[in-house]
């Protein structure tokens, strides 16, 4: 039906037959029975040469038979790739007519997306979205194809699983076969790639499709994609590796540039100097700590147990109406007051609160920032974690750059603690899943009660890129003795644990291997690859955050009989 | 952690010192001191040699660091890997313990399915299914390296689609932020393939994951993998290479042999000679038409449409009992009843109803079946269909080899019936879906009614392999009249036609391309390549012919709350 694609015609095939096939993109009278009918297939667009084409009309899926001859002298468009050539001496077959589209398929031109997706075969066919979707499927072959190479075995776990209790909301599918039991649809493949381990698999990986039923937002969908790995007999260190190398596989093949080795941070460093578990360091602006400055001061604001300052190049130049906006923007993120100060051209510091504060705090001020004249400095003073949480969430407001700008800054935050908090009762709230591996020095540790328990670091890891948390993973708990003590520490019984994870306990019992893994979303990392802010523009036929589509109409009511056969009756609305 | 698998231990790491990982898959006695301890990974069992092993028992996890050498003269083991080695000077550190297993990791101990699911943690670490999950992996990776290299795009689309009345049950998932609504799992992509392709992506691929609410059996699970294919601007001869091209990758990875050119059959030339549109062509006893032989038959049996016979060779030594076995069998298939013969030394015809028949006959029916002596030959007299289906079964039931015998015989089955039936109103029934093009030769024919509207072909195809369906595809209707026509003649009204199939119409209507696709099922092309009857053997974790886990026990109820929130009561069982 045809020998060449559209986009792929060049000098090189001047004077060759060709058939090219595909949709109108675009046609200009050219004379009285001439016309430019420029053809787009996914691979670009030609410019065709056809006599009497009054009813070709935009988006007509046409074939065209013609010869490929340089264009005449000063009609050449540098900006096409195919522009040094057009096909004339036309023969056109319609294949199909078209009525004119719900908006145009030129991607200059902003469309509302709620009509993009309810007519997504439309919207496909921009470049932008084109580009997008072959940026996945690369993404996906080097992943796979770096897994492969470092010997894991591709798994397929089920979609119809058990409910868990834990994490998230469950998706669940009435079974019509035990009428008032459910399955539910993976959160992700956690407990089966463990089952995976015991069950001598080694090195396990899937491309896994995961559901969450959580209210959705640019960067989320209820469905969503994620490189899953789990290994065994290895640790922290080769997991790092693998999933490093992966990831560096799937930039290569877009960017053309391997990652490289990716930096670790601490999780407490990430902490102090960026006020995040999941730092943006494309920008500087860290957070400084500043409580030592203030040691004896006279200041009450700054008589806190932490005081750190970021410093905001060239932002002296905010008025005040700004900076009274500032303000309220950090009292939103939790801050009691936020301070600034601005540099002067002899590096002087003026601030409301300047007359509160000694030569020697002003100065130690300027220094620990190293302030340059024109500067904004803003600091913070409050419980520690609450300085680092309104400090980070300041500076991203203030520096982050967009999306597509300031190249890729792969992170691996390593030490997160075990424990995230310490509940009312006493009892620590686990950071992560309860299999989570203590770090080995810390094992000591875990006969500590209350607030010390928080020093207890744990062997889990996150892959952070651009202030994104990519994703994240740990060497899991296999022995028992150390499980039990966990669940004790997290107030969990016998009765509970086993009904929350009966079988992944009882599967421990028959000889777990030492095993750690990873996951991390697909759809992230394509939308940073392809400079897209919302995941949506990397999914094909996504969902709207009302979680419909507007395309099928989904979700929608289902035949009385379907429903009955599940043993399931549909509640009046409350009123 | 380890410096080596233990399978890959040989000879020539004789002095090494190495660490290995594993499973304790046997322990013997060796002296008052010593036992020998085979350690087994995914790789392979290598003999330890322990010293003071009295508390290592059967699957306890290890590590095991020692020197490999030579086993001692005449304790060599041919049967295995690395027999002509062990580890010796050992020391060994127990990574877990463990409980009796509560099956024989050793495969060649028969074990009760549903136990096997039930500790499949347990059953997966046996060589058998460790061979076929790594056969399973190696076939996804061949075949997306074939479509890839044949240009096309990965695509994923969507889990939670809408509810289409059409094909099978759907899994329904109700929808929380619309409640009283729901979504349902893809039994295929097929509506968002078609849509892609209107979408400009001229060629998709998926290996995707679909489910159907049907009743399980062992070649049929809720969920199943599939290669899910589309292109534009092609036809059927394409498409039959492409995917033929991704079926050869796979067998190619697997046994080394490429499949080379597939052969092709009309359905109807499947139908007259295997009477089945799979034919199992590992074998003869092909269906012989001896319709002509009886045109003046005396014999009212034979007075048939139709008389087919099919020659089983060396058959003539079945009982009495067996054969009346048989025609009982026969009869359950729908036979009205079953002819017998046997070839006797002079190749002289034994049969009850030997004397009904004439001489020109008898000699008719030895040479059209080639008969030769000691063979039986079976004929059924019926109308057409009837007749080829029953033979076709009693074939099968005869001659078919085991699933690990005859090789690999892949066969194209093309030019497929439109329509499979004419209803009680005269309509006819559609053998695929509705978008199926007619065959190019036979638009003519669309014009005609009744039972000569079952001479139209169509543009349908299906692979199969020994017998199995593997998959099946067709080009699809790109055109509004032949979709009106086709939409007419099955009595499916403008009103139907938009309920039922709506987005998809509507998107043709913006410039639809020419376009065709595929879809084959990977559990059963592995299950075949694995020489399993089962594609539960080749599932990581199915589930049960009831639709249960044994392992985790889904599906479950679940928690009020959770119901409430979705709108959803649970109805008390039907009394």
């Amino acid at each position: 039906m045809r020998t060449d694609m559209c986009g792929e015609l060049s000098a090189g095939d001047v004077g060759r037959r060709v058939a090219v096939c595909g949709w109108v993109a675009r046609r200009r009278e050219h004379g009285e029975h001439l016309a430019f009918v420029d053809l787009r297939d996914r691979t670009g667009v030609v410019q065709c040469v056809v006599d009497g084409a009054a009813d070709l009309r935009s988006e007509f899926v046409v074939r065209v038979v013609g010869t490929v001859r340089h264009r005449p002298e000063g009609t050449t468009n540098d900006n096409l790739a195919t522009g040094e050539i057009e096909v004339g001496d036309c023969e056109v077959e319609v294949l199909s007519s078209a009525e004119p589209p719900p908006f145009p398929v030129d991607e200059r031109i902003d469309t509302d997306e709620t009509i993009r997706l309810r007519h997504r075969y439309v919207d496909l066919r921009r470049e932008r979205m084109q580009r997008n979707l072959r940026l996945r499927a690369t993404v996906n072959s080097a992943i796979r194809g770096a897994m492969e190479e470092q010997d894991f075995v591709e798994i397929e776990t089920p979609m119809l699983i058990a409910s868990t209790p834990e994490g998230a909301r469950d998706f669940v599918v009435p079974a019509r076969l035990k009428p008032g039991s459910f399955y539910a649809l993976p959160q992700s493949p956690q407990l089966f790639k463990q089952l995976c381990m015991v069950g001598g698999v080694d090195r396990y990986y899937q491309i896994a499709r995961c559901l969450r039923d959580e209210d959705l937002r640019a960067d989320r969908q209820f469905e969503f994609m994620q490189l899953d790995a789990e290994a065994s007999f290895v640790g922290q260190e080769e997991v790092l590796e693998f999933i490093g190398r992966a990831v560096s596989a799937a930039v290569e093949a877009v960017t053309g540039e391997p990652v490289g080795e990716i930096p670790r941070m601490t999780w407490h460093d990430a902490m102090e100097r960026y006020g995040s578990d999941k730092p943006d360091v494309r920008f500087g602006m860290e957070l400084v700590e500043l409580t030592p400055v203030f040691s004896a001061t006279e200041f009450n604001a700054f008589k806190a147990p932490c005081v750190k300052g970021i410093r905001v190049p060239g932002g002296a130049e905010m008025t005040r109406n700004q900076l009274d906006a500032l303000t309220e923007t950090a009292k939103r993120y939790g801050a009691k007051g936020l301070v600034w100060m601005k540099v002067g051209e002899g590096r002087e510091l003026t601030s409301p609160v300047a007359k509160f504060l000694s030569a020697e705090e002003l100065a130690g001020i300027a220094s620990e920032l190293d302030a340059e004249s024109g500067d904004l400095l803003l600091l913070v003073a409050d419980q520690r974690p609450a300085v680092r949480h309104v400090l980070g969430l300041l500076r991203l407001a203030l520096g982050r750059p967009p999306v597509n700008e300031g190249g890729l800054r792969f992170l691996w935050v390593v030490d997160f603690p075990l424990f995230e908090a310490i509940d009312e009762s006493g009892s620590p709230v686990p950071a992560h899943h309860p299999f989570t591996m203590p770090h080995a020095d810390d094992m000591a540790l875990l006969d500590r009660t209350g607030e010390d328990l928080l020093a207890v670091r744990s062997q889990s890891y996150d892959l952070v890129v651009n202030g994104w948390e990519l994703g994240s993973g740990s060497v899991r708990i296999h022995r028992g003795d150390v499980q039990t003590r966990i669940f004790e520490l997290l107030g969990i019984g016998e009765d509970e644990a086993r009904a929350k994870f009966g079988f992944l306990l009882e599967a421990f019992r028959y000889g777990a291997p030492p095993h750690a893994g990873f996951a991390f979303g697909i759809d992230r990392l394509v939308a940073i690859l392809a400079g897209e802010e919302n995941i949506r523009e990397v999914i094909a036929f996504p969902k709207t955050q009302s979680g419909g589509d507007p395309l099928t109409n989904a979700p929608t009511p289902i035949d009385p009989a379907q429903l009955a056969e599940l043993g399931l009756r549909v509640l009046p609305p409350p009123s």
